[in-house]
């Protein structure tokens, strides 16, 4: 969702080349699915799919180990003090963020946007602006020099709820995102990112479009 | 070589544990099996081997795509203020520190070692000491707040010619490392790293104990 909304953000004012990134997430089929109906929706024909098999291997996350269970206690909701959740991928944005610097400097793009939340999120550490300042400057020193390729956090600032809104104000196609944690043919409901999304629809005064596995989920959340 | 002799600096003081990146160079079961005798020889368990589809998939550099032809005519040799030659692979170093330092929160180490060199290599940006600076602010920015990483580059200042001094002395497996950018079997010797490789045994004045497809190309190379 946030990915989307980012999408239609720097669809005002850019042209899109659309970068998606398995990485062995339990949902990765199905991310993949969004992201093409997402990128179909723009008609957008930059487009690539790269995929990383190194947080596999090494482990450490309810998101890709299956080892540690995806929680469904809601702790990361809302508690902004609380540790980092099981769910961090660790440095997973970098992965991220250096695929599009490479694939920028190929295409010749001057900007990558990019949909993390600071607040109303996890807590985790690659999702603040002080990050991005200081990948910038990874870009200045480690690309070519006639390279100038700034990173665009547009919704970082925003809570859930804003980014429901601004994304209906776009006319961004909510409809195709996917946020869950555990399951790929309909949402669980109860997961981190399921509760984050249902509370932000919620506050937002709007329905959410995707089908959930638990109804009422909505209410729950909150 | 430059990673052999890194990894010999490193294991003076820390517990090894060694990561390889196949990223789709022409050499990467070549340089995967050197990785694995590396290993081997220095008794490391802690080992993984990541692979990265993303440089195939844009193209861009000779190293990773099948359309940009190699290089022999020595043009990044000694060239310091020449233009980045074409087997710049963009942004690459960007993804192997990712991969180490996501691997390295979930083990926990607290040092990365990369055998980064800046003079007499090929100009690539993300070989100078400024970069590796800027990334450790990164690190320091995206981690967990108790995760202390340094990324850690000895022969970065060095010359060819001391690096293969230094493995010599450290008595580092020179013979179980690869550095042709080309073939596989035997080495060019006509490439530019195996033209690198070369001319820093000849000015060190030991013997390369590999094996070469043309005889002789030591004195080529100088």
């Amino acid at each position: 969702m946030d990915s989307c909304v980012t999408a239609a953000i720097a669809n005002q004012t850019h042209q899109l080349a659309l970068l998606h990134v398995s990485y062995g997430q339990r949902t990765e089929k199905r991310e993949r699915r969004a992201f093409d109906e997402i990128a179909d929706f723009y008609g957008v024909r930059e487009r690539i799919s790269v995929r990383f098999d190194v947080f596999r291997q090494i482990g450490g996350s309810a998101l890709t180990d299956a080892d540690v269970a995806v929680p469904e206690s809601g702790e990361a909701v809302g508690a902004a003090d609380a540790a980092i959740p099981v769910t961090y991928v660790p440095f997973r944005n970098a992965h991220f963020l250096s695929a599009a610097v490479s694939w920028a400097e190929v295409i010749g793009a001057n900007a990558i946007f990019i949909g993390a939340v600071a607040e109303d999120s996890s807590g985790y550490p690659d999702c603040r602006p002080e990050y991005y300042r200081a990948f910038e400057n990874v870009i200045r020193e480690g690309t070519r020099p006639e390279t100038r390729i700034e990173i665009a956090t547009p919704v970082i600032a925003m809570r859930k709820s804003e980014i429901v809104r601004r994304g209906l104000e776009l006319g961004a196609p909510l409809e195709r995102t996917w946020s869950c944690y555990q399951f790929e043919d309909e949402a669980c409901g109860v997961c981190d990112s399921c509760r984050l999304r249902l509370r932000a629809f919620a506050e937002s005064g709007a329905a959410d479009p995707i089908a959930y596995r638990v109804a009422g989920q909505a209410r729950v959340a909150r």
